[in-house]
């Protein structure tokens, strides 16, 4: 494991040091766990309580951040989380590769490979797929035929790369995704069903990264889109014709039908669903679990189902919690002016209600 | 890339033309990105407003519609969009497959293969396995002992098919579908949950189609059975011995629980989820998200968690979002008449309201 | 097929025979489907009415049923359903697996194998890898380097199990599972969102299922945990981590956000989503589509988004549909006082609602 001193760890990071600089640090570690010879970092004052009894032997903080911790070298920088990031893989560097390609692999015709690449035991690779430099492609994944994939990616295992896909620089693919396969688009004939076959390409573009067994369909005509630095965690569905933009962040279990469009720096909750065809404007945050059926505007904060601003849905849903008693309140009046309809109970004992927990 | 005459691809779909019909056709486009080239369609009269400036060589229009688009020789037909469906392949032919066995493919003993069978590199092929003529399966894909394949099936790359599964004919399997797997069933020990061993079947119609990363598990006792010409798409679950029947259409990321029934040609929206043991009656209509909790009749259009009939949630959804006035208002009514319950606040301030909204 | 006498059976499960115990039952089934040499079960008094006119040739029941079935050798037994789960292997054996690895497994330097392990073809297993005694890797199954597996454990086909993942005893992982990949983690640094390198481990217990296409990420700093003896579905995702604790149940397409805890015992519905940093107590039990946005207490039964206890939530939904015509009725009173606001229509016709319907 390596070892680092703080004033080493500082200067990656333009840290201002407060403490012992030649302290020596072997490791990183979460607030809660980081030890005597650990870094941590502190992104909130709130979580300066969760020190525990052997303080950290350096903490990354913000400027005017004071702790009152002896024995702890503070490194002051404006981003700490960022600086941390950046520290993380000086102590846990990535597994080297071993450029080349294994023999269980199986290579179309006309491929053409940067320097450097790493292609996995039993791949598969189609004709006239091309590949940058020093990207590499894990075991069980399929690059079909004319597929183009940048420099400098990860392609994890199992990951099926299919026919019109184009991946950008720095694109990093976790195990089990499938970019490209065919959207859910069928016209409606005699005898059922009829397939529109699925012939649209499948463009993901720089510093994308897509989460463990999540699915981008490839376009039905034209093509879907993923803008560059997007992030996309697990079992993500990103329907046919869909365009993301830049900079948005896609979490775990979104679902995105056909069509859609998503404007640069949106966010979208886990489990969050959007309707085919919409557009959701640029930096609108979707919250989890959200159903949309209608545009959003850009910048709004939206969530429930349908979808409405933040505000006002979690009045309407606290207010709910206080309908029943409200409905008995209201026969209360009636009865006050002698205006009960007939026919309706009078009390609070509600059929509905009784129906509905069983 | 193959060309057509505008009379050649109105003669594959018993279409009439109207405009020049020597025109050269040299691929398919959606309305906005057709160009003088390409042939595009128009399913519904208020899409005509989408036609770029440079108009397309040709479009599939309905019988009664009327354009006044010089230089576009339209192809009048009763379904546009079928049509269009029929005319993809001949721009856009299925890569041809080269039939036999790849040497990296590991194949069981007493395996019968049809005619023109294909099977890809690195699959695996238990005993006794039965695939039926013109049937190709892709890479990394397993088929357990037992298993029979019907006829002009594609199932693709890293794909399961376990133990006690039948797919019928044309079957299509997108990348990473699991079909078989166990179901989700235990008994309660005094040791904690003890497993029911699974060991129904899973039977897969003709013509049905699923979406990739799906799962459909296998009966615990019995079958799950999905009706022919049944559509799925991807990370749809659907558990042990459920039984979706035919025509139906199941949008990404709907789950349905152990031992549901699916009428015929009921179709369900993307993330909706059904409750174990549920019958949805034939041609019954689930909107997106809905959460099913009661048996839903048959030709319904339910939404909502729980979900009800479509225009009762809708409607209490949005009479839901006056609510906070309108007890603001009953408050008002109830000093009126001098009725308001000590202790409860007079005003529209909501403790719960401020609460919820952290 | 093997047979057995209900004399041999009712051994088995230390069961009362009530009937002929020299019955010979060739096979297991369902109540519904269940014929005169098969074993069936009932769990419950309500479902002595699905049994056909040709009864089962033996039914495990409780002692205090009475069932007045002719013909039919009952097994009286505490807990029927378990015992049922014990039989069935005796039916149904799994299929012998034949140890040794495959010539096309490829496999790294210094890995451990206990005795009677079986490594499928197309496996790959990393440096330093250790496989306990009798576990079994499917085919297109990758371990990572150092990883380690316990005793009797069943991977299945296209698994990933990636670095800093150790497994418990008798774990299994069915088809398509990914445990340990990259959780979704980011720093906003000044030209977008920078990846935090995630190094924690992937922690599963003894006797942990986990179905179908699920994906359990590793920790960012530290582990994710899950509990020996818990069982999850297919396509759940679990977020960084997060710690679950023994014997729970989490159901098909449930999401978990980053660093939730559950305690011991508690269960998950379908689809439900859990917030990041939450805590839901022990035996808590979360309804199906729950969306829970604070912590739930300890053997609580919440619903609902935002989750709140399952009958304030029915309460609420129930009168929720009774508030339409209540704000009708709340104009009415109203008018009756000379009250109603100036610009509020009058009457129940609602913009909003027609807005939402279409």
């Amino acid at each position: 494991m390596p070892t680092f001193t703080v004033a080493e760890l500082a200067r990656r990071v333009a840290g201002v040091i407060d403490g012992d600089d030649r302290r020596v640090i072997t490791g990183v570690a979460s607030i809660e766990a980081a030890g005597p010879d650990d870094l941590t970092f502190i992104a909130e004052e709130r979580y300066v309580g969760r020190i525990g009894a052997r303080p950290p032997g350096s903490i990354l903080v913000e400027p005017g951040l004071h702790l009152g911790v002896p024995d702890t070298s503070l490194i002051r920088v404006g981003n700490p989380y960022l600086a941390f990031a950046e520290i993380i893989p000086l102590f846990h560097p990535s597994p080297t590769a071993r450029p080349g390609i294994a023999p269980s692999a199986t290579m179309g015709r006309g491929v053409r490979l940067g320097d450097h690449v790493t292609i996995g035991p039993h791949v598969v690779i189609g004709d006239a797929v091309k590949i940058g430099h020093r990207t590499r492609i894990e075991p069980f994944t399929v690059v079909e035929a004319g597929v183009h994939i940048g420099d400098d990616c990860r392609i994890g295992y199992s990951c099926s790369i299919l026919a019109g896909a184009r991946l950008g620089d720095r694109v990093q693919l976790h195990t089990g995704v499938r970019v490209g396969a065919d959207g859910f688009g069928y016209a409606r004939g005699p005898m059922g069903a009829v397939k529109i076959p699925q012939i649209g390409g499948c463009l993901i573009g720089d510093d994308v990264e897509i989460g463990a067994n999540s699915t981008v369909d490839r376009g039905a005509l034209g093509d879907t889109v993923i803008g560059s630095r997007t992030k996309i965690d697990n079992l993500v569905h990103i329907g046919h014709n869909v365009r993301v933009g830049e900079d948005c962040m896609i979490v775990a279990q979104v679902g995105i039908a056909g069509s859609v469009r998503i404007g640069a720096g949106a966010s979208l909750g886990g489990q969050a669903g959007i309707s085919g065809h919409l557009t959701i404007g640029p930096g609108a945050r979707i919250g989890a679990q959200s159903g949309v059926t209608k545009d959003v505007p850009a910048g709004a904060d939206y969530c429930g189902f349908p979808a409405r601003p933040f505000h006002e849905v979690m009045k309407a849903k606290a207010a709910g919690f206080r309908l029943p008693d409200a409905l008995r309140r209201l026969s209360a009046v009636e009865r006050e002016l002698g205006m009960g309809s007939p026919g309706r109970a009078p009390d609070a004992t509600d059929p509905d209600a009784s129906e509905e927990s069983t």
